[in-house]
């Protein structure tokens, strides 16, 4: 048995709470046991100069954690004056999993500006953030629907992220909090499709390798975890929405 | 009436939800109306370099807003690499007011922490900051004497802060919101003690001025705002907190 | 008696030395006793892209103090890389105070850039700024009445700043120098006009806190050093101008 | 046929010239095909702060490229004053990928600093790089042990990297260049042992996704290139370091 | 005649103030014509980590200037966020030149901080800086004699700079204003001791060579323009300094 | 006899590379002894905001160190995030050098970028920067013509530079490496054309002086140095361009 009492193949509560901050076009609570990220969608109705003319759209993240969202208070960025490598990875790896099944061109010549912010964190926060990051999105193309701005949501597909890693004593574990992860030998951050395409993967083994069997056995359970985390995407944006989604 | 049918002297709807953040010392989320703020309390064990060996401690605080609490995005702090002018002056504030209530001999060479992040905001956020970082930063201390690091409450009374203005029809009113705060002639921000002592006062006229007289009734309002806060702080922390902080 | 040998409510010795440097369109040296700064004027004829178009102009104020204008040497901002949260604060302050007597619509479009540069300190530097660079922008406006650029001060009235305290010995002080404001219980920065109206207030009790009562007796001395002062701003800009803006 | 002539499993071709640079206790020039990168591994006696006194070694990278590196000139990082994210990723790769073969606590307190600068691009300048510097990195570890400061290499197994990606035509090929590069669907850096166990496996679909049975035809074609690199790299360090890396 | 009526080896009219800035330890106001710097000389008992221990002073300088010191406003190099290439040449080269002709060893572990602040600019700014500095430093040396930290002013030789060039249609020029050196083909700093050897020689010929000839010539008049302004140095330390200097 | 064996008039052993980067119009490959440096021209078909439609070129230059290229590892400028004083001095001497020979108007509104890139130093970086990029610049100019955007080259003589000192046992030495370099007593950096005129001269005498006499015999020996110099940029770029520059 895990540390917190789950099963290997077994993710913590999730609840994703829709609209929680009311000036955003889009935007969620999510829960992944204790790790809460604030996830908002932003519309602005131009692209970034590189892309202007193009017709197409683009979206871009931003993702950051409250100074306390931590065991030891962590020092804003902002006083550092600079992002860190590790924020600059994370919201990279955001904007582009959202981008890999929006279609841009349907989109129009317009921004999503994905804001994610961690208010607390136990492990598992960059996964949260791509699965909550989804549905505020989502929600965000709704009201560009409601204001006739689009005729139909701009998606391929629905997308969610955990993680898997390789615990020493109990082998391949899904959706690791953070007690294990800093106990894992090898930590893998999956971003999947509806379909199960992969989009992202990031396998590390800091200070460890890993072999291709063990390689198979993760990719098992984060199939498996990503297909319960869009269960409830579906819950959270309502049969409407989700139908429209798949159609 | 005012834009939201609140009268001249009523606060909006105070909320203060404790131990909102599992890992600081002391943490509220507090409301004023749709302004939230999260307010985190954190304890280090030691006093920045220039105290050392004082024996007394310290107090400091950092604010911020998401970039979606308001109505358009606005660009996190860490991305412009600096902190805003209105940043640091709302964060000095903060730490000011709370050192002027606590006796830092008796905290000993420990710092207090104040992150005060605002995830939605509608007016007010450096007012509601402060009155919510006073009572986190009170649950720290309960941490502190459980833990028995400390015998008694460092603090020497109760204290709040509320916003004041004029209004071009309405005249003075109490805890102004976003609109109202907009088109007010004269804007007040008070901190006062449960006492009824002024610690901070900045009122300013922004491309206009205020007499004696308008000055007198302003004050009036904050303190009567200021009463009824500070009677949400004592709800919130409980008797017997409150009751040892009067002792 | 105080430090200096000065009464209560007394002022330092004031001097305001016009057109001091050659290259500024406005310009003053003004001393408040050993508290010396350069303030300078500077008109650009357009305004920032935010006020572009409205037909109206802009002021705004940079401040900085010597590295040597202090007993101990300061570290230049410049070789910071940053901007202090104080310069922030006191450069907002000037530049919001100086906006409520010009009537913007009147200036055109056009932004006055106020530079107070402190060369030597004893306290009172940001009250000392705002009484100089008042002189410096009406100089600067003469310069654009000589071109024909506007045809009247846009001016509404005069405007000056003072300092007062509570020194724990003395009581209510006027116009405090450094070691005085270094030993006082509460400080407050008081900005008037002519007419006696308030343009900002700023009250604070550092670890300390003030009644109601004090606070009267402050404002008191507060009114009677800015008139004093403003009769010094008149003999420097002569009678003629003072009368243009009194008219 | 690819576009430079190369089959689909076949590398570019590798040159590794050891001792490049002079001063630095190991370093190679490494080319693959048109890339080229200048890899430099120097030697501190000391260790970051967060590891003092664990007798523990680490290991730490930075890379970056010249202005002209590129077709385009790029500008530099010193000039914009930040490092960009994309320049993080790389060298926090690069470390990671280091440290996953070398026994830490075998090399003492020592800090490998490796430097990767690409003087020329032409695709695939992250995997060159980590392929070049962990020849460097073995080279400064002979000079501690001619200075006897270590007795033997405190590797456990040879390390290498490459690109593979799936190309719209020609479907899953290994070693990109920068053209076969930007029209990709599927880009993928991966890093392996000797022994053909995975450190690091990072693949992207960006605007695409991929099946599980692209990613088994990727993993083969990477695991060929990667013992052949191994190879060049054994052929560089020679007969007797190479054997003792592998005793 | 030249543009203000000057001959071509003629020095504008020269002022030192001694004591300008009351705080420091040496401070000047020195004017070159229209060219106005406040020059400080500040002791610290210390000297940087580098020179810990060895015995020797330091002298390090800053150099800036005020923003309307010049035609047009400058934006201050803190609002920026950096220095510029221009002020770091120039603050490296006061220091270098003042540190030629100071004893270090007798200077005793301290660090002399030179602080030269252009208040009004007309060309020659970092020439009158080097020349008021060198009195400013002397004054600070008197006062460390006063409190006997040492017993000799620590210097070798009195030391002086100026500017010369070469005007299209007047030939070589001595101390340029602005005007001149806008329009001059060669531009010479020249510092130089009272005995009359070279410290620094840096001549440019931005978009323009120069011959051995015009050196020599441009030679003569820095040589004799240095004499002068050293008597102006002699003459405001008084003699009672100056021949403590020569002995 | 000198540290390395040569003759006080002797350059160290010169080579340079042509065309060593790919992607670059001009690129050199440049070594002084053990001093080597990576120089490109790139070109850019506009010039900056300050210089539009006056139908002039610009010249601007980059000089960078990797981190190993010293003995001691140095720290990268981008990771510091702000460039250095040396830095700033050397590449501004290096685009204001290249700029007196170039006719700018002959070159159209292009802006020639020059980077200096030293991956191995022992000396002279700035000097051979200046050699190398004239002939990288000459270079990119023989592409412009190829394409038949100018017809000639700009350029109106040949341009090197070197650096000559005192040393204080052998006397004044020709292109001073690390070790002469810093033991010197006075250090100058001389750039002259092929004609023998003087573009810049600046001489230093950290903590020395130098006489009128000195300065005589380190000119010559510079101009001898230079000489040589310019025999080997014009084996370099060939008989052909060497000839349709001195035309």
């Amino acid at each position: 048995m895990r540390v917190d009492g789950r099963e290997q193949a077994q993710l913590r509560e999730i609840h994703i709470e829709k609209n929680y901050i009311k000036h955003a076009e889009g935007s969620v609570l999510i829960s992944v046991g204790d790790t809460k990220v604030i996830c908002t969608a932003s519309i602005e109705d131009k692209v970034p100069p590189f892309m202007r003319g193009g017709g197409k759209g683009w979206i871009t993240a931003e993702y950051s954690m409250l100074p306390r969202a931590t065991e030891q208070r962590n020092i804003r960025e902002s006083s550092k004056g600079k992002v860190t490598g590790r924020t600059m990875e994370i919201q990279r790896l955001i904007g582009r999993a959202l981008r890999s099944v929006v279609q841009l061109e349907k989109l129009g010549e317009r921004t999503v500006w994905i804001d994610c912010d961690v208010i607390q964190a136990d492990g598992g926060t960059r996964t949260a953030s791509i699965t909550g990051a989804y549905v505020a999105m989502v929600l965000a193309f709704s009201k560009l629907i409601e204001r006739r701005a689009i005729s139909a949501y701009p998606v391929k597909d629905f997308l969610a992220a955990t993680s898997v890693g390789v615990d020493p004593e109990r082998g391949p574990i899904l959706d690791l909090n953070y007690i294990e992860d800093s106990s894992a030998n090898v930590d893998m951050n999956v971003v999947m499709t509806g379909k199960g395409e992969f989009v992202e993967l990031q396998g590390t083994g800091e200070e460890a390798t890993f072999s291709r069997t063990q390689l198979n056995e993760l990719l098992e359970l984060a199939e498996k975890g990503i297909q319960d985390l869009i269960h409830h995407q579906m819950e959270a944006l309502g049969e409407d929405i989700s139908n429209a989604i798949l159609k």
